[in-house]
């Protein structure tokens, strides 16, 4: 695990995009912050879109990433819906590029397995291992939160 | 047709993003620029994204579009290419709303049908079509700059 680095995990949507920023220090993972970027529904696709990198934009401003992790993108049939996922996907990945931050991205399988050494995990396995593993008091919420941090923790490198 | 207006097209994709800029002015619609930002397979993905967005800046600044025109995405299957296609039409539409510049969206039928009058005309009648309406000598190249001006002349809302 490298050591001394601030991580931010992204849980890419264009309604609610969940984010969860972690500090590595001393072989410890220690949670910074944790939400979710919403966009209003009453806006214009492109607003909702502008909303989304202005609000990450302050995010990396605030935190100083030197990694963003992000979420790479299964749906199982194409859709209105998963267009607009990776429309906002690909605005996350933009801005993280704008603010020179480098990327790296996993699968939700990849995400599972290292949390849960089981790729196949279910939504509330997984979420309890983000709370203990973070030492939380209790499960983050909202879930794409939950779904942020633990794409944050995967990038961490640790196994458990 | 609203008239003395400048409309970009754009043909959204991820490694060719096409492009076409006319000018509506006196009922006629005029070609100003067309043709294709690149990206560098060798680039990673989000560098790849964040030249889309320098590329299109700079288009924007030069031509001042007081309209940006781009089609949907429809895929008959979900596939990392519609994704990324996704991932690239977000930041194409985040840039235009960055820029200020109004955004209208045309399916691939609406544009066949402006053109055509048939939503489900090929290839080669559209490019004909736009070659014809712009007065062109020959039809433009690459496809992808054809496929912009033809979503640019569709915003027009010229019927013929």
């Amino acid at each position: 695990m490298q050591d001394d680095i601030k991580i931010l995990g992204i849980d890419p949507g264009f309604g609610r995009m969940g984010f969860g920023c972690v500090w590595v220090s001393g072989g410890h993972v220690t949670p910074l912050d944790f939400g979710v970027i919403i966009t209003d529904t009453q806006d214009s696709h492109e607003t909702r879109l502008l909303a989304i990198a202005q609000d990450l934009s302050a995010l990396f401003l605030e935190h100083q990433p030197q990694l963003v992790a992000i979420e790479k993108l299964f749906f199982a049939q194409n859709s209105t819906t998963a267009m607009k996922v990776a429309e906002a996907r690909g605005v996350a990945l933009l801005v993280a590029a704008q603010c020179g931050i480098p990327v790296v991205e996993f699968t939700p399988a990849q995400v599972k397995k290292a949390l849960t050494c089981d790729g196949k995990a279910g939504k509330a396995a997984m979420q309890r291992m983000v709370k203990d593993f973070l030492s939380l008091p209790t499960i983050p919420k909202p879930d794409d939160a939950a779904d942020a941090l633990a794409i944050a923790i995967t990038a961490t490198g640790k196994k458990w």
